[in-house]
């Protein structure tokens, strides 16, 4: 038989939960959380419900008083303002007080006799009252007051008040199972990237950049808004099998190869590419950004050159074939005889876990607290659990970003086992319709459980059809797009900037790839998307409602090349809407829809907008307003929006 | 760090489960069961996944393949012949088998040497070969081949069979889960109800009826094609606060008061209300309807009269209030003093619970197996889901019906911890796109794994609005619907069949409730609706199609009054399209769109159709058919389709 029969409280689906409480939702810090369930009794009687949370597992439990929202769904939303893991789970139980007191009312309304029900309530409220004052005080009126007066006394909206503030918690439902969030540092959810290649950092054409050249750029990057920096790998580069410019199989010998291909007789994953400089000179860089409040985020690539020393070193980490030879990566019919993948089955799979777990560590104590992890989903994901808790033991601040551009479940998985974020399908989705689908997918329960998007418009891997041979105004928006949809985004850095438009026919790819030369530009300009950068990271910072992807809403707007969406914060003290013409060569225009309820709008529409871009200023009266993108102008409007007081 | 590293597949969402394995899914003797899950790696390989299951604990394992669908999402689907618990669980694999050979015909595309590829194809056939000659002779043929011989020999389409029929099971990844399944006895999922008060089953007006009159009608109601019949309470009937008709607070004398008042000075709810007869009659009863292939529903309600013997045997099952009275029924400022519920928040829960789980017991020794619990959704539901299961495992083909009209939520879980049937919303189901949304719910998971539905156009509570006053064709459209839209199904008899219609004013309820007195019927008339019911009770029985719930497809029909829709058994053996008119009143007609993909159905279609209950027939040998429906001929077709051959 059930320990004890007399719970009657059903609690089902509690959230937010990470398949089931196999993993821990994520929160950032400041962020609110929505802690729901289903909860419901046998009976009329009424129930009421609490989040039970804590910081840590020898935390204190704080409570929460869920609410009724509708059709048996209850929630409590509450802010989360430390880094660190939380735990909460739900209580709930048939309160005979509140029961009482609504019967109470419906007879008195019925004009029923009350005499026994003045009896119950006495005894409920002395159950209660234990050394609470006002309970003590409230008991003995009820028993001393005539009956006329006794009923007053339970119908007045104090009585309601007090019935409110002191729950009857008598044989609670405990939920049992306690769930994990994790909270993480703001970065976590609000980041803004900037992507070069350090090789191509030097001022002067023709020279290899250095990490002192990288140190000249810190102004021009962090005048721009950026707060990470993120470099592809800075290790040796391999000498066997190295690729040369286009991707070429033979490289000349003053061909820089590829950064990928990693590891050469002069060091591996925890060495540094002599040209760039010396690790002094990339701790420096780290320091000084770090003033800049830039992080230098390094990329983590595990894969090795021929000649990587773990080749050599630890054979039995790579698959050997029957003909003595190291297996290297393909995906038949192709080969890329430049690589050797690690074989993540080998029988010393400990002692390679290990090592890889060491190359974090390594850069973690150089002061490196940013990871962005090249194609995760080519290694094992039980690896990149294990790995990533086991850095975040030693530094729980550490973010790792996941390049995973595949299918997505296994995006989503990586995701749900420790990534902090992840790059995104945003690259692809062009029109209004695909960007607000993958909008609602992503802010939407699962997803917004575990999954933050980083939105990249390109990648030095990608340049996607849309943006191929285009000018500047497809680029200002898919920038505009990127950083205002996502709180987290990115960018390849002077490329983009610049505008760098040339594919691989036929391919999403750059034609003269960095990824296999050393590139130029011309750092000391600035140009309208630098301008443009520079404007929205500043309003991003400005702007809180800015600092959140979940907190979307898409505007009806009667136009299709137009999208319209605002974010506001739980206060509405800050709200932003931004409209972005999706068309780069005409100027379009259409009524686009406040929402009224959102805004809590009265009939009496006065909303002001300021442009944050041109400073322009509007007044808006109606409900449905005008709005006209010239893309030769600006292809947005990012407009601040303050609702007069009269309406609020 | 984890047990072992080189497990490198995920498996997530495997289903069917109900709320992650809390409660078992249900299933029926003869159910396929499709089970699902997601599993996916890192990289490239190929992945091979199987269902495991066994009956019961202690049962061996069965394996079945599972199959890749689409998105990593993977389904294995077969046949649970045997009543009782089973238990299942996925396991998945890296196939370096089937990797390789794939491989190596995609390089042998290219013509790229495969000399290596070869010699691993060796390796991995000695470890799968063992002692499986004919693994061990393609192994030698391949290690004594010439190379374009061996390429051949890989080539070959049988080389491509035995890969696929030997899997290379290593590092298999568990789910870990074992989730269970209940697979329950046929009537659990196909059923038609017949609904009588035996008190109103004497052929003699104004005679109290008997479990003897009851015998009589056996032969009427069997040869309508019911299989079970299902009785309101039959036990002694409370004399304090006893109801009179129409729900007056007063009875006369002579008035029979309400069945589900339950309990006198004559007994409880383990006696039989003395005027029906004896249990010796009431066992013969069960017995002789055992025989028409019939079982005697018996309504369990589980709350008494003020003078049940358990009140005063035990007032610590009942709320005392402070004056010494006990509390009886109420939902403020509504009074329902002929009726004492349970205390189930009694300090005694425990003998409470004893005792009512020996009133389940004891009628199931009497020969009872099915039970139709009244208003399960106002005693907890921990209570049932122990009870439910302590008589189970006494009896495990007992079948409890849950009759709670209730809020979705509770219904849900009432279903989840046990109940094998379920009241539903189709008695307020009424237009097109009402029943279509309803039916898409109930067949989809979660819901279809555990809420098994039971459709009712009328009960003896409920007289819907939409069949207040309305005639012959009103009902037997909705009968219809509920016969051949549900695999279970019941009618409130003779008052359904005679056609009964009148309401209290603005009340969805009958005037003159069978509740509160004793009707007379006609039992030796049949009509009409009489006729059909067994027509289309004789059509279920004879087809397999119209046997389940889960197997309907809702077909396009340009007309809202029209309502169309397929069911199939998995093999198309056996096919059924029922066609009703919403519309009482007026002939309806419009295209019918047959499924040409789920029927199998090639360009130049062919299918014959007989109306199962005029006997008349058609060939279609269109996608879109022509079908009129007058109501006054009769509201519904019932087609049987044969596809002819030559579209197989």
């Amino acid at each position: 038989m059930t320990t004890n029969g007399r719970y009657r409280v059903i609690i089902e689906n509690v959230q937010p939960i990470v398949d089931n409480g196999l993993h821990p939702a994520k929160l950032t810090i400041g962020e609110r959380v929505d802690v729901t369930a289903a909860i419901f009794s046998d009976g009329h009687d009424h129930i009421r419900a609490a989040v039970m949370y804590k910081k840590g597992k020898e935390g204190k439990w704080a409570e929460v008083a869920m609410k009724h929202t509708s059709n048996d769904e209850w929630i409590a939303s509450f802010y989360l303002n430390e880094k660190g893991e939380y735990f909460f789970t739900v209580q709930a139980w048939v309160d005979h007080f509140e029961t009482w007191h609504d019967g109470f009312i419906k007879k008195s309304e019925a004009k029923l006799d009350l005499k026994v029900e003045l009896l119950e309530g006495v005894v409920i409220l002395k159950k209660l009252s234990k050394n609470n004052p006002e309970l003590i005080s409230v008991t003995r009126k009820l028993e001393e007051a005539k009956y006329a007066q006794a009923i007053d006394l339970v119908k007045d909206e104090n009585f309601s008040a007090l019935v409110r503030a002191n729950p009857l918690k008598e044989i609670v439902t405990e939920h049992g199972a306690e769930y994990s969030i994790i909270v993480e540092p703001v970065k976590a959810n609000f980041s803004a990237w900037y992507e070069f290649f350090p090789r191509s950092a030097s001022l002067e054409p023709g020279k290899h950049g250095t990490f002192k050249d990288c140190q000249r750029l810190l102004p021009r990057i962090a005048s721009m808004g950026f707060d990470v920096i993120y470099f592809p790998p800075i290790h040796p580069i391999g000498k066997i099998h190295r690729k040369g410019k286009n991707n070429n199989v033979r490289a000349t010998s003053e061909e820089p190869g590829s950064p990928w291909a990693i590891g050469s007789d002069e060091g591996g994953h925890k060495s540094l590419l002599q040209a760039l400089g010396s690790l002094d000179d990339f701790k420096r860089l780290i320091a000084e950004a770090k003033k800049l409040n830039i992080d230098i985020a390094m990329d983590i690539a595990f894969q090795c050159a021929p000649d990587h020393p773990y080749v050599k070193a630890h054979p039995e980490w790579f698959m050997q074939r029957p003909d003595g030879s190291i297996q290297y990566a393909e995906n038949p019919p192709k080969k890329y005889q430049d690589i050797y993948p690690f074989n993540f089955e080998s029988e010393n799979w400990e002692s390679l876990w290990e090592e890889l777990k060491s190359v974090f560590l390594y850069w973690v104590d150089q002061g490196v607290k940013i990871f962005r992890v090249d194609n995760p989903h080519t290694k094992p994901i039980p690896f990149w659990e294990w790995v990533i808790a086991e850095v975040k033991k030693k530094d729980p601040d550490v973010i790792f970003l996941s390049e995973a551009f595949t299918r997505p479940k296994i995006m989503a998985s990586l995701a749900k086992i420790g990534f902090t974020q992840s790059y995104t399908y945003f690259t692809w989705r062009v029109t209004k319709s695909e960007l607000i689908t993958y909008m609602d997918e992503l802010i939407t329960s699962p997803s917004r459980n575990y999954f933050r998007p980083n939105f990249w418009p390109t990648t030095p891997d990608i340049l996607p059809y849309h943006l191929q041979y285009k000018g500047e105004n497809s680029f200002i928006l898919r920038f505009a797009l990127a950083a205002t949809l996502s709180s987290n985004y990115g960018v390849y850095g002077a490329a983009y900037e610049f505008y760098e438009n040339k594919p691989i026919t036929d391919k999403e790819e750059f034609v003269d790839s960095e990824k296999y030369e050393i590139r130029h530009y011309d750092w000391k300009r600035t140009n309208r998307m630098t301008d443009i950068m520079t404007m929205i990271n500043k309003a991003r910072k400005e702007n809180k409602a800015l600092q959140s992807t979940w907190n979307i809403q898409f505007c009806t707007i009667e136009n299709s090349n137009l999208i319209a969406y605002l974010k506001c914060t739980d206060d509405l003290s800050n709200i932003i809407l931004t409209v972005v013409n999706l068309d780069p060569d005409s100027s379009q225009s259409g009524y686009v829809q406040l929402p009224k309820v959102k805004l809590k709008l009265s009939d009496k529409i006065n909303v002001k907008l300021t442009d944050l871009i041109t400073e322009e200023n509007y007044t808006w009266a109606q409900e449905w307003n005008f709005v006209e993108v010239n893309p030769n102008k600006m292809p947005f409007h990012l407009f601040k929006l303050t609702v007069q007081e009269s309406n609020m």
